[in-house]
């Protein structure tokens, strides 16, 4: 019987560990893979964590959790299958590998990407398709890629793909970009980067790998959307031997029906944690919160031990 | 006339300074001493910053602050002595060397110290009473010292001392100490700290430097407090040649008295860091929040940057 369970092990479930820990209490991570980081052991370099400039993001996963296991925290590698009795005094977590009873839980699993939801997605997924720009960018030096989104991390793929492409298209379905402004300035001052604003992608075509791209400009006036699509979708075939999809995240919450969620799937909880089941906490990204970063995750995950210290001393 | 001023160089005013650098909004950081960090600077090791274990306090604010440094964040030492128009569209900031005209603030100017507030305590300032153990405690190497209060702070300064004086007592008005168990683990096992509980310091006395403190005890049941007092007043006298007060702190506030304070003089704020005046934010420990900690004060500046550019698009 542990007093907490953390599930997951990106900065937020790492954090949390560095304060349990601390904290003496009798506790054990969950992680699905035997790597830490989360998503940002994709990340090529990170530049608002305070304190680390510029630091890759592998290494600043592996060093959160060199922190969390030079204190002595334990980690335990198990793919969580349901939970029981989420909002009881005593919840049990199911996984594949062995079954773990604990009074308190924090739900630290973060986020994944979301797909773009066309055709083709599905068919050619592996074969030029990718999530992760800093994993696959690689595969596709001296060749053409188009990155897909608007917002950090597709502006941060579009300078880092810049780099070992040809050629890299910024497809943004808007007339601005989201990201950062010094990220902006990067992207526009790449020669070998063309930001197509207004754009959408509406298939993904190719035998057997990525060929091509069907694209669709998105008018401003929505009177003139459908004549216009009609008519660009006709013509404009974009040639690419590579997509990168960064249109955002969706909540790894599939497993928490026992909590509040909110209609996005985000655990429902504000700084303390706090979830709508006694004794379970949500830290990071998974959670309700106004700006998700490494560095506001990482406070999640210190709060959220904090919180269920004082759950426990309350329930003696 | 700037976007936005941040007042303070702690790590919710350097973390400010780091977001707001990359989202290119023409500021700059007040900062009252030319020395950034805030209360970390005389923090002897910071073990729950997540990623630096053990880092020297000092080191970890140069850290900060050369993060932000290298983003190109400009800071201009100032004291400010008031506010102006703090609910305008534009608000004034008057400092000793100039005045400052703004759009947005941050108030990241953190806590100090509170004082026992007993007897001798002012007129012994400076000549054996402190505020900060890993400042002074070189003054008293092979000496006997006494360190009161029970949370994170005043165990870590006994243990500090502990290296450096002959003896050290560690007085705490409760039963059982605040601070994170593993610090209290790390005090038990120093022998020459011994811990005097349910004691409180009535008087500090000495003729040119502190040479003893009054304590009394405090016993659990109320009944007994006044007989007990008068008792444990008239007999314990404890010999010491330097006395450490880490019994919390309060809020820099004082200026801000255009915005909401709690009844402890914090600011009123959630974890947007919004107040109760459009286009004022709060950092750090200074406002109202679940927990104070290097980390949720780093966080807390990312999410005031984010809110304040959120306030300023809004605005045009």
């Amino acid at each position: 019987m542990y007093d907490l369970i953390i599930l997951g092990s990106g900065p937020a479930g790492l954090a949390a560990a560095i304060y349990a820990q601390r904290a003496r209490l009798h506790f054990v991570v969950l992680e699905k893979e035997p790597m830490s980081g989360g998503q940002i052991i994709n990340t090529d370099a990170v530049d608002n964590y305070p304190g680390m400039p510029g630091i890759n993001g592998f290494d600043l996963a592996m060093k959160l959790r060199e922190h969390a296991e030079s204190l002595g925290a334990s980690f335990v590698c198990d793919e969580v299958v349901r939970i029981e009795d989420m909002a009881g005094d005593v919840k049990t977590v199911v996984g594949r590998e062995g079954e773990y009873r604990t009074r308190t839980l924090i739900l630290a699993t973060g986020a994944t990407h979301r797909k773009l939801g066309v055709p083709g997605e599905e068919a050619l997924a592996g074969r030029g398709i990718s999530y992760c720009a800093v994993c696959d960018g690689a595969f596709f030096r001296n060749q053409v890629t188009a990155v897909v989104g608007g917002g950090d991390v597709a502006v941060e793929d579009a300078v880092f793909l810049s780099r070992i492409c040809r050629k890299v298209y910024l497809i943004h379905r808007r007339d601005e970009l989201r990201a950062a402004a010094s990220l902006q300035e990067q992207v526009k001052e790449r020669d070998n980067v063309e930001i197509l604003w207004n754009t959408v992608v509406t298939e993904i075509r190719g035998k057997e790998a990525v060929e091509e791209l069907r694209i669709a400009s998105v008018p401003r006036h929505r009177e003139l959307q459908a004549a216009a699509c009609e008519e660009a979708q006709r013509e404009n075939v974009l040639q690419v031997d590579g997509v990168f999809a960064a249109v955002g995240i969706v909540p790894n919450s599939q497993l928490f029906a026992g909590v509040k969620l909110d209609e996005g799937g985000y655990v429902v909880a504000d700084e303390t944690g706090r979830t709508s089941c006694p004794g379970v906490f949500a830290a990071g990204d998974v959670r309700t919160k106004p700006l998700r970063q490494i560095i506001t995750a990482a406070s999640d995950g210190a709060n959220a031990v904090a919180s269920a210290e004082r759950y426990l001393s309350a329930q003696g």
